[in-house]
C-alpha cells in the first residue's frame, strides 16, 4: 500500500489544534490566507505521494555509493529532487528577495513531514539546504548572499552542514579543523569532518559546504569557532561553478538505515572558504539554524510514523489468518483485539507527534511578533524533536510487529521504516541532549512557559468538563500532577535534573497529547473514540515516568561501574 | 569489547533467585550436585565467549547464501558448530540412552542464553535440533528414535521444524501441505513451507525435517494435522545418508537481522516421510516442543540484552566527549547522568529477564515431580518468552542510543544486536499471541498460579520489610495492585482480556522484576543499588500498564477503520 500524504489530518490539526488562524493574516504574513495555505499543503502532498514516495524502496535497496570520489545517488532520486526544486520547495522559508516563498514555518513543517514520510533519505537533502539558506540569510555578507542564495533557493546547488569530527560530536567545541587567512579575504580550511549528510550528489551543479573551523587566534571551546562557506567548485567571475576546490569525499558510512542518503566523511585540504558572519561567532549561526532543524527532524519522526501506520493498517486489513474473533468482522487480522490495540496506539501517537510539532511551529511563527509565543515555541522544540522521533521509531517497530513474520522480511518494507527512523533520535542532538535542554535552558524562565501551557490545558479541560467529562477529567488531573513535577524539577540542581530529564520530557509530551486529543474530540465527535483510547490507555504512562523525577541523579551515581558490568 | 558469557550473574540467579537448589539432588537429578552444574555453565561460558562470539559479526556481514540449491554458511560457522557438537551441547536435555546428557532444563536454558548472546544466528541451529530431539523422544517410534536420535544428539545431523506456510502462520491449522500413504508405511509429502530456520547447512551430513502435513482423511484445522520425519538424504540399510529425497531449498529470505541464519523456503515434491506419533495428532507433538522452545527464544532476548549491555558499557567507559559533569568522574560519557540512567536500566532489566527465564526453567524442572511447580512453569513460559524478547530488543536499541551517531554505523555492531533481537518478539508465536495464552489458558486455573506467585512475593516483601523498607514496601504494594488486576482479568470475557493482554503481561513481568531485585538486594547488599534503581524508577511503569486492563476490548472495537486510516 503506497504512502498517501496525510493532507486531511494536517488540515485538521491546523484548523482545530494548533492555532494556525493566528498566523495567517498576521503582521508577518499579511497576504496569506487559510485557503492559499491549504492549497500549498495539498500541492506538496501530491508531490510527496506521487513523486517522492515511489522512490523510497529503491533508495534502501540501492544505496548511494561512491564512484571515483563522487557520489552516485540511488535510482530515481535525481528526478524526484529536480521536481522538488522546480516546485520551489527548497525556498519555502526563504525571503522573496532571492526567490524564496517566504512561507510560515508552520507550512514548511507540514511539508517537511510529508516529504520525510514519503522518503526520508531524499527529504534530508532539501532540509540541509533549507538550514543553510537560513544561516546565510541571517549571517552572511550581502555579497555571499547574492552569490549563493538564488542558486540554493532554486535548488540548482545544494547545501550541507559540517559540524562533527571524530572527536567532536555532541561536544562541538572540541573540533580541530583549522582555518587560516589567505591574505586575500579568503581562508584555507584544513581538517576532516564526519557524518556529513548529502556531502555530495550527482544532481546538483555545486555543493555548498558550511564548515565550522577554528582560526589561528580562536580560543579553545565553542567561543573560538568560526563558520565558512566552502563550495565544491569555486565560483568564476560570473558566479558559476568553475575550478574544483581542494576538498573531497573520503568515504560513505554503512548505516542501519537511510541508505539513499549518502553520509560522507569529508576531507578539506587547504580548501578555499569565505567567512560567514563574524570571526569566532560560528556557533551563533549554527544555533540559529539548529533550532529550526530540530523541528525539521521532529517531523521526520512524524512522517515515518504516518507512513508506518498506513502500511500496517493496509496489511492488517488484507491479511487473513485464523478465525475472526468477532461476529461482524472483516475476516482479516485487524479484527483481532491486540492488532487493533497496536494500530490504535500508532494512529493516536502519530496524531500527538504531529500536533506537538505543528503547535511548536505555529508558536514560532507567532513568536515573530508575540514574545510569549516565541518562548512557547522555543520551549516546545526539544519536545517536538525528542518525542516525535522516539515515538516515530516505536510506531515503526509496532508496524513491524503488526506484519508478524513478514515484518522481518526486508522486501515488505516495514523494517525499512524502523531502520530509517532510528537515526532521528540521535542526530541533530541526541534525544538525551534534547531532554537536557528541556530541563535546563527551557526552565531558565522559572517555569513560565511550562506553567503557561499547563494553565491553558487546565482551562480548556475545565471548559469541556461538562460536555466530555470522561476525557476532560483525566487530562486536567494529569496536568495538575505535571505541574507539581515541574515545580519539583525547578527545585533540583542541574545535574540532578539531567538524571530524570528524558522521562520528564516524555511525560510532558504525554500530557500534551492528552490535551490535543481532548481538543480533537471537542472539535469533531468522530475523534472522540481515538481520544478516549489515548486518554485512558496511553496517557497513564505519564505517572510512571514522573516517578523518576523524584530521584534526581544521586541513585545513578551511587551505582558503580562494577554494578553495571555485573557478568 | 568482546562478549563475555555472564557466568557469575547466572550463578547468582541460580543460587539466590530461582531455587535451583530444589532441582539438584531431586528425584529427577539424583546424581547432579551444584558444583557440577556450575562447572557445566562455566564450560559452556568458555565456548560462548571464546569460540562462538568471535564469529557473530562475520555472520552479519557475510550472510548465509544459496549456491546451486545448497546453503553455504557464513565464515567460521562450520567450525564453531563442530565445537558445539563435540562438546555434547546438542544433547544437553536428551536422555542418556541415545547419548544425551540428561541435564535439567535450567542448565540448558542458561547455556542457551550464553550461546544466543554470543551469536544468535548460529545458536538457532542447536536450538532447532534440541526441539526435534525432544519431539522424537516423546512421540517417535523406537525405530525412528534409534535411527535419528544418536546422530542428532551427536550433532552429526541437524534438525528443523516445518510449520509455517504462506497462508498458515499463527493459524497453523490452515496448512495445505499434503501427506499421502505410499503403501509401504512411508508417506509422500508435497507442499511448500516458509520461514524454515536452518533449512539447510554445509556442516551437517543430513538435515532432518519435521514437517506438519495433512493426510487425505485429515479434517480441516489443527485436528487433522500429522507430523512427519522427512530427511534431506534417505537413510541406507546402515542408517547412513544415501539417496537424496525429493525436497529442496527454493530460496533464502532477505531479513532485517540474523543474517547468519538461513531462513529457507522449502519445497517438498512427493518427498518420502515417516510418521512421528499417531495420525492426526501432529499438533500435540508440536505443542510439547514449542513450550520449551518458547523458553529457548525467551533467553535469546536475555542473551542479546546481556551482549548489548556489555557493549554499550564498554563504549560509554571509553568514549571521551565534553567535560565531565562530576568532580571525580572518569572523563568518559559514562559520567553523564542520562548515560548512566540508560546503562542502569539495561543492566537492571537484563537481570529481570534472566531471573524470570531461569525461574521458569527451575519450575519446569521441579514440575516433573511437583504439580504446583509444573503449573508455575507453564504460567511463566509466556512471560519469559514475551517480556524477555521485548526487553531484549529495547535494551539493544538503548545500546544503539548510548553509542550516539556511532550506533547508527553498522561496523560498530550495536545495531546488529537490535536487528537480530527484533525477530525474537515475532517467531515461536508473536508476543501478542503469548499474551493471549497468558490471559487465556494460563488463567484457566482460576488464577491459582498467579495468586500463588503474588502470595510468595508479598510474604517475602513482608519478611524483609524491616531490613529493606524502601525496597520492600513498593514491591508489596505493586503485588497487591496486580492481584486486583488479576481478579479483574478473571471477570472479563476472553476477547475483552485479549484487548489488554499485552500490557497486562508486561505489568506482571515488571512486578516479578521488583520481587527478583528485592531478593537480590537481600542476598547481596551490593545488589541493593541496582535494585533501588529498578524499584523506584522502572517498576512504576506497571501502574500505567494496568490502567489498560480496566478497558477490555470494547473501546478498541468502537474505533472504526476510518478512524485508524485518518489521512
Amino acid at each position: 500500500m503506497p504512502y498517501r500524504a496525510p493532507v486531511e489530518d494536517i488540515r485538521f490539526v491546523l484548523d482545530h489544534i494548533a492555532p494556525f488562524g493566528a498566523v495567517v493574516g498576521s503582521p508577518q504574513f499579511p497576504d496569506l490566507d487559510r485557503d492559499t495555505a491549504m492549497a500549498v499543503i495539498e500541492e506538496a502532498g501530491r508531490l510527496a505521494s506521487d513523486v517522492i514516495a515511489p522512490i523510497d524502496r529503491a533508495g534502501d535497496l540501492n544505496p548511494a555509493r561512491l564512484e571515483n570520489g563522487k557520489v552516485k545517488s540511488s535510482p530515481g532520486f535525481a528526478d524526484a529532487y529536480t521536481q522538488i526544486a522546480e516546485g520551489g520547495w527548497m525556498g519555502m522559508l526563504a525571503g522573496e528577495e532571492h526567490g524564496g516563498m517566504a512561507l510560515p514555518l508552520t507550512l514548511a513543517t507540514a511539508v517537511n513531514e510529508m516529504m520525510s514520510g514519503a522518503c526520508l533519505s531524499l527529504a534530508l537533502n532539501p532540509l540541509m539546504s533549507q538550514g543553510q539558506i537560513e544561516a546565510l540569510e541571517n549571517h552572511a555578507s550581502d555579497e555571499l548572499k547574492s552569490l549563493y542564495l538564488p542558486k540554493l533557493i532554486s535548488g540548482e546547488w545544494c547545501g550541507t552542514m559540517n559540524l562533527t569530527e571524530s572527536g567532536a560530536g555532541s561536544d562541538v567545541g572540541a573540533l580541530r579543523t583549522k582555518a587560516e587567512p589567505n591574505g586575500d579575504g579568503t581562508y584555507a580550511i584544513t581538517g576532516q569532518k564526519i557524518f556529513i549528510t548529502w556531502g555530495d550528489s550527482d544532481f546538483s551543479k555545486n555543493i555548498c559546504h558550511l564548515v565550522l573551523a577554528r582560526l589561528p587566534d580562536g580560543q579553545e571551546g565553542t567561543k573560538g569557532i568560526s563558520l565558512f562557506m566552502v563550495p565544491k567548485y569555486l565560483l568564476d567571475e560570473n558566479g558559476e561553478p568553475g575550478e574544483e576546490n581542494t576538498l573531497r569525499v573520503v568515504s560513505l558510512e554503512h548505516k542501519l538505515g537511510i541508505h539513499g542518503s549518502p553520509t560522507c566523511v569529508m576531507e578539506y585540504e587547504g580548501a578555499t572558504g569565505w567567512l560567514v558572519g563574524e570571526e569566532h561567532s560560528g556557533m551563533k549561526a549554527m544555533f540559529t539554524m539548529m533550532n529550526n532543524a530540530r523541528l525539521g527532524v521532529g517531523v521526520q519522526g512524524v512522517g515515518i510514523a504516518e507512513a508506518a501506520t498506513q502500511k500496517a493498517l493496509g496489511y492488517a486489513c488484507d491479511r487473513v489468518q485464523g478465525r475472526s474473533p468477532v461476529a461482524d468482522g472483516t475476516g482479516a487480522i485487524v479484527d483481532h483485539a491486540d492488532v487493533r490495540r497496536m494500530l490504535a496506539a500508532m494512529r493516536a501517537d502519530t496524531f500527538v507527534a504531529r500536533a506537538i510539532s505543528l503547535s511548536c511551529a505555529v508558536a514560532l511563527d507567532r513568536g515573530r511578533s508575540e514574545p510569549d509565543q516565541a518562548a512557547r515555541g522555543a520551549f516546545l522544540i526539544p519536545v517536538a524533536k525528542a518525542f516525535s522521533t522516539d515515538i516515530g521509531h516505536e510506531i515503526a517497530q509496532s508496524g513491524v510487529q503488526v506484519h508478524g513474520g513478514m515484518g522481518y522480511i526486508e522486501e515488505t518494507g516495514a523494517a525499512q521504516y524502523a531502520r530509517d527512523a532510528r537515526i532521528t533520535s540521535i542526530y541533530e542532538g541526541t534525544n538525551g541532549i534534547q531532554a537536557m535542554d528541556f530541563v535546563g535552558r527551557k526552565l531558565m524562565d522559572g517555569g513560565d512557559a511550562a506553567f503557561g501551557l499547563l494553565d491553558e490545558i487546565e482551562a480548556f479541560a475545565e471548559n469541556v468538563r461538562g460536555e466530555l467529562p470522561e476525557l476532560a477529567e483525566p487530562v486536567w488531573s494529569a496536568a495538575e500532577t505535571l505541574r507539581e513535577a515541574v515545580e519539583g524539577m525547578l527545585s533540583l540542581d542541574m545535574n540532578d535534573r539531567f538524571g530524570c530529564a528524558v522521562p520528564y520530557l516524555r511525560a510532558f509530551a504525554r500530557v500534551l497529547g492528552g490535551y490535543f486529543h481532548l481538543k480533537a474530540a471537542k472539535a469533531d465527535p468522530n475523534r472522540a473514540r481515538l481520544a478516549a483510547f489515548y486518554i485512558h490507555r496511553v496517557l497513564p504512562e505519564f505517572a510512571g515516568l514522573l516517578a523518576q523525577t523524584k530521584r534526581g541523579s544521586a541513585d545513578l551515581y551511587a551505582i558503580t561501574l562494577d554494578d553495571l558490568a555485573a557478568g
